[in-house]
């Protein structure tokens, strides 16, 4: 399972407050703790800024988290100048989050997943937005999927995301994201899967049960990447429990080894 | 889903020393307890007595758990001579903890469950055990089945258990049992299964974390059932967010009934 820490976006107030007055100490302490509880990989995302300053303080984003740990990161914004800036000073394979079906996006995005050799987060949506059933987010997976091989892309490079909505206003939407994986699983042998995780929960209290649930259930269809807060300790002993289960944890080396580590006293 | 509350068990120190002395104010609290936390059954066990004493103790701890609170009861022993006092003595419809594809076993429950008209746990197993794999398991599932609604039994009164292994020793099981739920319920229409949580995480170190995964796993595959300590408090928070998220909970309006019971909180 890759754990990608969602710490680092500007919509928390001290990171937006970090990146615009380049606080390295206030980012780096987000670092080290979100790679200290697990993380394999870190979300950075500094959208809240103007569209002319983001590129900017996105390589300095970049930069700033990678000279505090040797960790590759998924660059997140929905301006691909940002993506293109961060990802030219980015260390090792990157990841790229996001592209989608979406016209103008694809064609802005896939130029910098090939010059850059970078996996990708794959929204399944199109120009028409979110499809609105399980039928619809098929056609609209396949194809996008379908596109990113024929230009090249490898498939283990590629993170589909279902794109889950909020249980609250849909309630099918687990069941058919769930249904959704397998069956973009079965047409795309080797593709991977993720998700982030506020969606699902919006709208109801006690947000978090929502959430553990839904990474448990999805990771039983297919999800190997979760982008999550790694400090939920019960959510990650709980993933790290679900892999056991599911025979991805040989002789569960892995969980017992979180045990040593202190991982799964929540 | 249907919570069996697991405490009235006499493996328990302090449930054997309250049964064999009838302290009935010991019960009593073990029963509030697990009632106010949302147990919807109470499984009540005194297997630790000699099997002479067992049914008279039986006897007094349905009626004690009974009188304490209008609850209906899983009548949990090996010796159906018990089973049967317990069954005596109940008010309502009783749930019988177990049957089994077993020939003495098989033949001395099912005449219980049919004078009683109570429904009824039936483990996948028979006289060679528990079985070695998914193909035999489905076989000895298949007719256990079969038989109980060939003898009369309503699909609705049996509770099929597939019983899961420790992942520690059976890297496969938890995969294995989720297939063998799904495909028992193709074959038997309205079906219902149950299980229990001690077996999957035995031998591993902080156990919670396994059994609560395979809860919400288990949900995904047709669990409707689950005999659990229902004040643990996470997975019981655990398994109303999953009932909500696979759609079994309309509106989400036992989730947010709970909330306001304060019953989230974990």
């Amino acid at each position: 399972m890759l754990i990608i820490g969602e710490k680092i976006n500007s919509t928390r107030k001290s990171i937006d407050r970090a990146v615009r007055s380049r606080d390295v100490e206030s980012i780096r302490e987000v670092v080290l703790n979100q790679v200290n509880a697990g993380a394999d990989m870190l979300d950075v995302n500094c959208g809240t800024l103007d569209a002319q300053d983001e590129p900017v303080a996105m390589e300095w984003l970049v930069k700033t988290v990678q000279e505090t740990a040797d960790v590759p990161l998924c660059i997140d914004s929905a301006n691909y100048k940002a993506l293109a800036a961060g990802l030219g000073v980015h260390r090792g394979k990157a990841m790229i989050n996001s592209i989608s079906g979406e016209t103008e996006r694809y064609k802005n995005v896939l130029p910098l997943v090939k010059e850059y050799g970078a996996s990708v987060v794959a929204l399944c949506m199109d120009d028409k937005g979110i499809p609105a059933n399980l039928n619809q987010a098929l056609e609209v997976g396949t194809r996008l999927v379908g596109n990113l091989l024929d230009a090249g892309v490898p498939v283990d490079d590629i993170y589909f995301d279902p794109l889950v909505r909020s249980v609250a206003t849909n309630p099918e939407t687990v069941v058919e994201t769930l249904r959704l994986m397998e069956e973009i699983s079965d047409r795309f042998s080797g593709l991977h899967f993720v998700s982030g995780l506020s969606n699902v929960s919006f709208g109801l209290p006690e947000r978090r049960h929502l959430n553990r649930a839904y990474v448990v259930l999805s990771m039983a269809s297919g999800l190997d990447a979760v982008i999550v807060d790694p400090l939920d300790s019960t959510l990650m002993a709980l993933v790290y429990a679900t892999e056991a289960l599911l025979n991805k944890d040989q002789f569960c080396m892995q969980y017992i080894r979180c045990y040593r580590e202190g991982k799964l006293k929540a």
